[in-house]
């Protein structure tokens, strides 16, 4: 062996938001398939369909009726997965091995659609200043899953909020890691890079401009004026991506300027019309965006400045839009895996015209 | 709010092997589904196919001939996750961010058929003995990934295990929580449980003694002389089980006793007859079974003895044969989700006859 080649050898990378490793095999790709196919994921339907509980007019499966609403439209999750306080009190645990916690909170529906993105922003600003204003809530997270594939419930295009009592595992490990950063990594920072409070190193900051400013762009899918969009070094997901701001240090979506919210959109929209390109299909994924936890409470303000808004692309598809990477067996029992490189994924997500599909009438 | 119902209010369960949460919300079990259905899984098809990469005397996709074997049959897999030393070096990391490790191993691959269970036990035992012999290997992660639903590349049935030169993460977490567990919690383990390396607490023999005691014994699935099969507290899928020694502590398969081996061959078999009695179908899973790491190195001894032997066993299906449950959005964005509690799913295990359906002439 001579020279190590991360295109062909077999190694771990290491996820410093999370403080894991995914293993990376990228000759994996090649091996045969034969287990799943899935239906490919036709277009969007966005036709009305008075079966839907979704749609504008029909009756929910809870018994509200919807508005004839004709853009985004927020209601209460019928089977929410945690609800409003009070709730009664768990008592004592029966022992320490069995601990146990109410969870109180709230769960929200927003119907993504065809409606202009810059709508949808103001909603997710609007739910997350809102469900945080609430006392009893600590974190909001909005989500997306799109497509059957990824477990949606209901065919109708939504997005969601659960917003609770807790800050969950994820967003709470991700805020540990960003707190210990500039205690660690003093001399890993660029001094060019965007600085987070108090002038101190911001692991998402240095990593977004590491990103941004590497004149290979292995990683790098899409780049505008405030936003760069990655398939990031420690990606789990085959094409997963990390969306994040780099020019400056931004705690949550009611920190962003007009003209940062204008280049958002256009960097969502660019990001799924190269899903949709790559296998030609309505691409399924889940989105997700981690930011400051709600609302900074007495003491721990210090503690949620350090968050830095960004948002997650989880797309299930690896091979084709009927063959999905699985994370089964060995992901649940050890550790992550991958089958191809994430400077792979982002070759093949640049090679995709910014044209959607079902729109290219070259 | 009167009574804390777990049965019916929002709560969040902790893990104390893994150190996070688990949102559990039984209210949502009632939510309509009009999303993904799967095939439901076939009993298996026992019968030599002659297409069929793993059968016996086929010739591999590698290339290799398959010998006529009529009981458990071992290979290295032809696109193994990991591959054996040498690899060259990585180099210096180009950023600390952008942290690499080069990973060496080997992926092996059994077939778990009709035969005695006894054999694959035996197979289990020669494998991580095999492997952990080798220098390089630190950890042997033996795996079966069960039913096409659970990413299986092949129906033919085989277990597998991959040998690698890093501990993983999820077992590395484990061992993390077992060696912190006597100093953070003498009082909370019982007199009468078994104790760990030098006479101290056992996170997992003190669970599993609470478990194999409690009079209600509402989360156990079965339990014989020396294992007990639990729900376990913190279950993130909807029928999880942990099956674990009860009576001692044990670090590896190398240390079970002839009738621990037989007594675990009884109690694997009424878990799997069970699960597919549930929804009259054969039962997808994972199956992972953690223990030591090795080779024991110097001065490492006392770290890897907290080891406990343990099988996880993690079955997507929720409703019924054909709708599973999904772990994405949330679960993936934020921390894992379930619908019903542990307490209802071992429930309806335990109500599940230990007669395999297909077998069932009443
Ligand atoms: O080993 P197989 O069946 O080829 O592949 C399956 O198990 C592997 C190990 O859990 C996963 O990485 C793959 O995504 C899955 O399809
Ligand atoms: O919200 P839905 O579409 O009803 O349900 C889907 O998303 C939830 C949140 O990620 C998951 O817990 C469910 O397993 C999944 O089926």
């Amino acid at each position: 062996p001579s020279q190590f080649d991360p295109d062909v050898h077999p190694h771990r990378r290491y996820n410093p938001l999370l403080g894991e490793y995914v293993l990376v095999s990228p000759h994996r790709a090649k091996r045969p398939w034969q287990g799943q196919v899935e239906d490919a994921q036709k277009p969007d339907n966005l036709q009305y369909d008075p079966k839907c509980y979704l749609c504008p007019g029909n009756t929910r499966i809870g018994g509200d009726q919807n508005p004839a609403y004709t853009s985004v439209h927020t209601f209460t999750n019928d089977f929410a997965a945690v609800l409003p306080p009070p709730l009664p009190d768990t008592g004592e645990p029966v022992h320490p091995l069995l601990k146990i916690e109410p969870v109180t909170g709230a769960c929200d529906v927003a119907r993504l659609g065809t409606q202009d993105i810059l709508n949808i922003i103001a909603e997710w600003c609007r739910l997350y200043k809102q469900r945080g204003s609430q006392d009893e809530i600590r974190y909001v997270q909005i989500f997306e899953n799109k497509g059957s594939m990824m477990g949606c419930s209901n065919p109708h295009p939504h997005g969601q909020a659960w917003s609770t009592s807790a800050i969950p595992n994820i967003p709470a490990a991700e805020l540990a890691s960003l707190a210990r950063y500039p205690t660690l990594s003093a001399s890993a920072s660029s001094p060019d890079a965007p600085k987070g409070p108090k002038g101190k190193a911001c692991l998402l900051c240095d990593y977004a401009h590491l990103e941004a400013t590497d004149a290979t762009a292995k990683r790098v899918v899409l780049k505008n004026d405030d936003w760069v969009a990655v398939v990031p070094w420690w990606a789990v997901w085959p094409f997963e991506i990390l969306l994040l701001p780099y020019k400056r240090h931004i705690p949550s979506l009611l920190e962003l300027t007009a003209s940062e919210k204008t280049s958002l959109a256009d960097i969502l929209s660019g990001i799924t019309i190269r899903y949709d390109n790559l296998f030609s299909c309505s691409f399924p994924y889940s989105m997700g965006i981690h930011q400051r936890p709600v609302p900074v409470k007495e003491g721990e303000e210090d503690i949620h400045e350090v968050a830095h808004l960004h948002f997650h692309f989880e797309p299930p598809l690896l091979r084709s839009s009927t063959v999905r990477k699985f994370l089964v067996g060995y992901e649940l029992m050890s550790e992550p895996q991958r089958d191809l490189t994430p400077e792979q994924a982002a070759a093949r997500l640049c090679a995709c015209s910014d044209v959607h599909y079902l729109n290219d009438t070259r």
